[in-house]
């Protein structure tokens, strides 16, 4: 692999697999690329809801508007510039408010990869 | 673990090693904590320069300001929101400008345990 910049308009946003909400993830990096990790933007409308129980470790960027993310541990919500990490086998649900959020993840190991197990 | 936030104000910055310049690191996570990747926040003052091989993959998030990495397949420069990957293996130069740099990272693996191999 060779050193890469990334900007939100090179990824191409799908759905995120198993909702049906306005939440959608885009990798620039993943299990084609040879690297270890999955680098990508994620999109959230407004006042969206996603539970999900983690198969990787994801650490999220937040840079644009605001996410909140509730676990067994309480809720944290996070802005732009801030970051959440989501360890592996914790169950969160991720909410995003009236202004929406773009992130930028990176995944350990590959997220498509572990859902597909 | 559980899931966490992080804002900037969480990181204890340190200055890189191996340099003597106005860059910083600050770990959120690390090998002490028990997750397979850091997660930290780094400092860039105005036009410093670090020139490394990269010994984990480091994913850079900008948060303000901008950086410049020069490595064999040239230069890619990255503001506010944007991402750089630097791959393991490859040797780099990272440049701040007028601006000065923060960034959010993630490494895998840990790079203070791959530095001390």
């Amino acid at each position: 692999m060779r050193v890469q910049k990334f900007a939100v308009s090179d990824a191409a946003f799908e759905r995120s697999p198993g909702q049906t909400g306005d939440i959608f993830a885009g990798n620039v990096v993943d299990q084609r690329h040879g690297a270890p990790v999955t680098i990508g933007f994620g999109r959230y409308g407004k006042n969206q809801t996603l539970e999900e129980t983690m198969t990787v470790d994801d650490v999220m960027v937040v840079l644009e508007g605001r996410l909140s993310v509730s676990s067994k541990a309480g809720t944290v919500s996070a802005g732009p510039g801030e970051i959440i990490h989501m360890p592996k086998g914790e169950t969160v649900t991720i909410r995003s408010h009236e202004e929406g959020a773009v992130t930028a993840y990176v995944t350990y190991p590959h997220w498509q990869e572990a859902r597909a197990d």
